[in-house]
């Protein structure tokens, strides 16, 4: 048995709400804009974005549901089992710009694919994570951030979070920076450890520990105090969110040779980014211990 | 015969600092810096950048000399006879980010590249053009800017410049948006026309229009008043130029993959970005003018 994908999407679309109205509290000011429209076979795009808010400069947290009745041939190189079955796919996809250059950026996904022909098993996994991208460094949010991802995975076996935790350091790095995008979190993909009961309360595991893990870093630092060099600093950070999307995100990748509304694939793009030639932190500064400290794989829910 | 990289290099370093100090005065204020470092086998890594101008908010004029032994394998998969012979690659390469709103952004490269091995005929070519991204549209900038790429082209047949055009208005598009990145120019790859001696003449004739193409426009529009809404829209229109050049660009996706040093491609990005959400032009104004008389191809030179 495969999970049910009306059952995904109903959890997905109530945690976006729940997201979006959680982002809105913390913001204070701004709401998130609707623009669903519904797509073939009972599909629904529903994005939603906020902009310009005090706390939040930006903020998109996109829901879709793709229904389809033969996967393309291209689509499933790497699983040519998959060419020509009917297929799903429920995805919750989010991204949070802070205005604050304290307050780090957050990126998560949680996704359910499956493909089905008759008389064969229904081949199906989960997929998504959430990681942060702190632009100046704090212990305890590195701390609280790794302890609430483990929190999400423990029930599911003691060997989860670490095999995660390592796999989200391996995909958010830039290796043209030799540098990892942020201090992870958790990534996983074609999961379907345990089984479809098992496997489908996982996704909710972690969909549910999201808001836990970020919203009480984002009340610590929203309010702080900052000068225009550490938003130079911010704005010159973000520049290197723009190149790991652009050149090696595979969500971004494959929503720009998709043909998906190009301007939902690009909201993740911070609003403001600043490029500088040769930029290189002062030796000792909070810049520099970004480097040394932070943008390395480090052990943070021990 | 092949060409004679030495003599080549001659000719871009001279005309580097011609194009430098050309910049530099149509500046008045902020000048180039050098970063000069000699490479294996008498090559040299020879970048300039230029930022915080009154005029130019930055331009990066950048020459390398590579030289290497052996061409990897990888390298030349498109062209498998090139695999294992002893190379060279010469090439000036130039991104000019102007703060007015009113003058566009500009983009050169001229390059050679010759592989060469005992008892084989050498395989050489040259590649290259120039082309011009305005953020806001201007006929008679267009007009001189397509007019002296075919002075550029026109010695060397009638049927140069068409082609050339052509191939500029292909190279420099953005499917996802549907796009072209501006109003386009000269491309040129693979270039051997009329042999080593005729085919060198025509890369330096190339080299030789870039200034006069280029300075006219920006003496002409750098002191235009400009409005802050002028300057968002500026900012907006470099993420096209960010997206264009991390997504499909093959000098700088080479250039990244290639370990080649990483400040020195990434100084073709804007200094500063702007990213929106599901921005729509008013329709007449003169930002909407720019995609419905700009950003199509146009012949501009008749």
């Amino acid at each position: 048995m495969a999970p049910d994908p009306l059952a995904i999407r109903r959890f997905l679309q109530d945690l976006q709400a729940e997201i979006c109205g959680a982002l809105e509290q913390a913001d204070g000011t701004a709401s998130f804009l609707a623009d669903d429209r519904e797509t073939i076979g009972g599909g629904l795009s529903a994005p939603r974005v906020m902009a310009d808010g005090p706390v939040i400069e930006r903020a998109g947290v996109h829901f879709t549901h793709s229904v389809g009745d033969r996967l393309p041939e291209a689509a499933s190189a790497r699983r040519p089992e998959l060419g020509g079955r009917a297929f799903q796919a429920v995805s919750l996809s989010l991204i949070v710009h802070p205005r604050n250059p304290h307050a780090p950026t957050t990126h998560a996904n949680f996704r359910y694919f499956q493909a089905t022909a008759e008389g064969a098993p229904p081949i199906w996994w989960f997929g998504g994570g959430f990681d942060l991208t702190p632009i100046y460094g704090y212990d305890e949010d590195a701390i609280h951030w790794h302890r609430t991802a483990r929190q999400a995975c423990e029930p599911f076996g003691a060997d989860v979070y670490p095999r995660l935790k390592a796999a989200c350091d391996e995909y958010f790095f830039l290796p043209h920076r030799g540098e990892p995008r942020g201090i992870g979190g958790i990534f996983f993909d074609d999961w379907q450890e345990g089984g479809a009961e098992t496997a489908t309360a996982f996704l909710k595991s972690v969909g549910q520990h999201f808001l836990p893990a970020y919203i009480p870093i984002l009340e610590q630092r929203k309010g702080m105090e900052s000068t225009a060099a550490q938003r130079d600093f911010q704005l010159y950070r973000r520049g290197r969110y723009v190149e790991f999307n652009l050149i090696y995100d595979q969500g971004t990748r494959y929503g720009l040779q998709s043909g998906r509304r190009i301007e939902a694939v690009m909201c993740s793009m911070p609003p403001l980014v600043r490029w500088e030639y040769g930029h290189e932190p002062v030796p000792g500064s909070p810049e520099a211990t970004l480097y040394d400290r932070y943008l390395v794989p480090r052990d943070w829910a021990s």
